[in-house]
């Protein structure tokens, strides 16, 4: 497996950033559920350049559903997504099939695929292909809000400036889906994309950390060991380009406290056994608790910069400077969260169709 | 798959923390290889308990192979690994059929299997299932070595006490693969173990941060998307109990950077393509570019605290106390380490076999 | 995995009969491997609807591929092959939401997919959804002749009619290759056509047998127990809608001998071992021994036919009778007999790709 | 995946047939399920070798449970079965490391691992090796029982001797689920058994037809397409050694009949959509009907004859003769019905549980 993801519920990846179409084919998901088109653009829109923070390249990104799809709902067959591209500039990439930009898979791409691959704004490795899991993710999203499961994702810190955390989840994660900017504490989101402006001026980018959360979601789901919740959920995370980390709960802070700090105390709330600190993020021994999961993810920064880099040209293999030309993002941070978001409901159906049977998310 | 992990070396594991055996059958892997089971029992020795900082608990770990080698080589059929339980308690875990324990999976088991779980213990969520892991994982490392790719864990930090950073890789690895506390600066060793002795006496525990090093595994292995080096790498390290954060290469600080300060520079050194910076940790596009794979990971503290702590009697739903009695580790994380090497020696030799065949790995 | 074959070289299908697009996602096939349009095209054109003997619906059968071949050959990544559908008349399918056909899936569909299935032609359980696999196992089969592994299959019974089985494999699977109606005996053609008229004319439909030669497939593929190459051939074979039965080498007849006249000698030929005689078909104890493989598949007569049946109507349980509109093939055997050329190619591109890595189908 | 088979319950099996152990792991299936090890003991001693029609080794075949079962229960986790080998004739085999039996997996072992396979006995390719299976297939078979699942299966055809057809499935099912030798009609049981003991005296061997039925599976659960139900259950079959042929309902006789005589006409029946007649054998679209299911697989003669036979020396590469020595069975077909039980059984459980949850098997 490669490009497909999953075990009941799959999703398929395929397209290269200058190539005719980008897509994703989702397969095994429940029939029944409502497929809603115009909030499928919506999430579409939430990954789209914005204004002076993004990329100039400007792609419509409509997506045509040509298959599992019946009356409005779907099938429980496959359903094949498919992206057009349509605004490439492909001339600007002829350097790179032999001065690997650094940051990038230009290099890595050359020793696994010998010269065979597609190098245009890099190919198979671009950004540009979480579009189709950013359109498979919409249905799944819509899917787990039917079943009260809901999905929001934050940028919590980006060019040294920090958000609040998580609230009251209901609401954050509510104001979060339709948020141009996926900040929850207003008065960071036009510091931060200054900030992020800056560094495009000076032909730099930056990166941050993203926050998610996932409220509703049912206990006794994952499994102990090699399917553990956090082992599938941070497989799937670690797909999306420029992701260098992963963490669960409190993560990497746990290192630091000592057990009885540590360990979330249960509790009979309204006469459910829940925790009354979530420092574990919903999940103990692999499976949910049935507290919200929470996650915190690493984004670098965006590695195609405009000032002189470091090379070496693989035709003569002798060390030279690069200057990348073409339309980058400073920041894909932005962009990333709903790709977070529909990476992480995509993981979440299939588990829930696991656990519970491939009927589970049909609608009633 | 739920105890079994790989495409094409697989590894499944078995067992509970109080039942007759542990162990784990490794398939897939190359004939061939030579099997040292002085090499494995030495292995074991390394995730044993360590005098006053660990559990009272006490096993012989010893590893019988009961089938897939034959004259002291892999024959490329399962090899199975058994270890048999001598030591439990069995008394001392009455209590955990109806009071979870914070920090544990007794609740998020009885969610799953409905109270049929063996609870005793933690039953098959125990940390002593990594027993099998580290068999299984010796074999792997073993093969590896005999390709010259070395892997190598330290404990980067526990108790708020830190180890230095890696400095020259290969004798690093030497000397961490015969060391009973696993620091590469010497002076930090007495004391974290003395930090950990004192929070024992306290009735509580620590975490820690592993970093692991693995030096001389080529370029052009892993898969963009789903498959990713990242991905699976993590998938299998979030196995690992008490794991709730995995970063690669510089990681979570990355997120702090700019392009210009994380793109790592490529340079011809030596006729090779290498980077004179290492922050992304040997892994670009998902791929591997050559460079020595960096990954850190964090433990937190070990669950069983002797303090009283709060939870839910779930045969009447009444809130209540526990003090958690049996013998316990103050800290894991001096004998994680070993269980990262192994589980990371197991992903990459899949990686490996699936890159460029079944035979690869095979001795000559 | 629903729509999703393979490991290491994966197919995704995806479609229905009366849909926008059928297609398929060939992924993991090696870099560097010349894609043939014109080859692609005439492979498509074998499993066409052939005059009198096959439905009235005609398809272009154009295949647009939009991503995974750059400059003509293979990228190493997903290869996505579009069809559009054109020739649906869909009114002719009303009454199929609620009175299942015999012989076809319209009522495990219901049990499945409780109404939300596209019932129209038979959806996503349509034959018309092998175009996909034709398309992406054009790719595979060109693939292998590169490495000299030749593919061929005719009709050996189709109504009663008889061909004569392999003779010089070589010279058989080349005429088979561009065979419009793919028999080894010339003189059994117009007679099994014939008959395929007269079964349409009578408002019927035959089915038949398929033999399939593997020719040049290296010894030591495969592995033994549960990915038998048996195994892994049969699971996709059993794919195909209306096949039945599979069988290797002398198959059903082997059960009738004894030992003594079923096991094929060794001999030293032109210094390899071979067998003397191929009755256990190229496959000994799961693994390739380097002779042709040999397979033959039961192809049941098409469920479509004009004449009265009876049924349920589902919306009141009522016996009825059903008489089923529509352009249909009396026989699909010859048009099958591709399907199999390719599914098979496929399952061996992935079990060569397991053996000795992603590259060995790389063209030089 | 190469000794696993399954996703959500999966078996792996291990083991040589002159190693120490022999067994298997069987993982996911539901907790809850009673453990009968008295049930599990008569389904090991029905494939057993019996009297004079089997082979002089005889084995006690005693299975141990390690782990996955506590109190009486399956836990849902892992359940390991080991099975000790105690009656090996090593010596016997000495001679086979280079002259490959014809029939027999030597040769294509060598080529898969070069020498370094566990060559005595057949080493992992054994049908010794089936009684991990058969320990595994009990707990299935024994929990599909308790929801009404059965499960039988008879030798059709042995020697050129020919048993009924199933009648009463009820009543043949129960009949066959505890008979030495299974045959619906009492009166083939002594010829077949005599014809059995001729080939042996020949130094023969003779191979056979199974048919099974499954009565009570429940409609709506299989895919279409690459997991239809004949590709998981035909997957499995083919794993078994000697299997060579599989087929569903009337299977190849389809293939010369016509539609209006192969579809099985729908009615109500009680209130149920059934058919009035099982051509399909249960099975349409890859999806079940709620009809039996009905399999025949073809078993070559055992491939161990004591006549001499054609082999290669493959030290120097002479051609040469072979005479087998060993303990031999001269028929397996009244001993691999109860592995064909219990491989579809555990099929089926894995298919239950990935379309209705991991707790459907759950015993209430």
């Amino acid at each position: 497996m490669k490009n497909t993801f999953g075990s009941s519920v799959t999703v398929t990846i395929f397209g290269e950033s200058h190539g005719a179409m980008i897509g994703a084919v989702l397969d095994g998901i429940a029939p029944g559920i409502e497929v809603d088109e115009d909030f499928i653009a919506a999430q579409m829109s939430l990954r789209k350049a914005v204004g002076k923070i993004s990329t100039a390249r400007h792609e419509a990104d409509e997506v045509k559903i040509v298959s599992g799809v019946f009356n409005g709902r779907t099938t429980g067959t496959p359903i094949t997504l498919l992206i057009a591209n349509q605004d490439q500039h492909s001339r600007d990439y002829g350097e790179l099939a032999y001065k690997a930009r650094p940051g990038h898979a230009d290099f890595t791409a050359q020793m696994k695929y010998h010269g065979f691959q597609d190098f245009r704004g890099g190919g198979h490795f671009s950004g540009r292909i979480t579009a189709g899991l950013v359109a498979a993710g919409a249905i799944a999203i819509k899917a787990l809000r039917a079943k009260g499961i809901h999905i929001g994702t934050h940028i919590l810190t980006c060019g040294g400036i920090s958000d609040r955390g998580f609230g009251n989840l209901e609401a954050d994660i509510e104001n979060l889906s339709t948020a141009d900017f996926a900040v929850l504490d207003d008065s960071v989101k036009e510091p931060m994309m200054k900030r992020i402006e800056a560094v495009r001026e000076e032909g730099d980018s930056v990166g941050g950390r993203l926050e998610t959360a996932i409220n509703g979601f049912p206990a006794g789901v994952g499994e102990p060991w090699f399917d553990s919740l956090e082992s599938v959920l941070s497989h799937m995370l670690f797909s999306i380009p420029a992701v260098k980390g992963v963490e669960f709960g409190d993560g990497f802070a746990l290192a630091d406290m000592t057990g009885s700090s540590s360990n979330d105390p249960f509790r009979n709330v309204s006469g459910n056994v829940m925790t009354s600190t979530n420092r574990s993020g919903g999940i103990l021994g692999g499976i949910s608790d049935g507290m919200p999961i929470i996650i915190r993810t690493a984004v670098k920064p965006t590695p195609s910069i405009f000032k002189e880099q470091q090379t070496v040209d693989m035709r003569d293999m002798s060390n030279t400077d690069l200057v990348i030309k073409g339309r980058h993002d400073p920041a894909v941070i932005h962009r990333a969260r709903v790709v977070v978001d529909s990476a992480a409901a995509l993981v979440l159906c299939d588990q829930l169709a696991l656990r519970f049977g491939t009927d589970w998310l049909t609608n009633d």
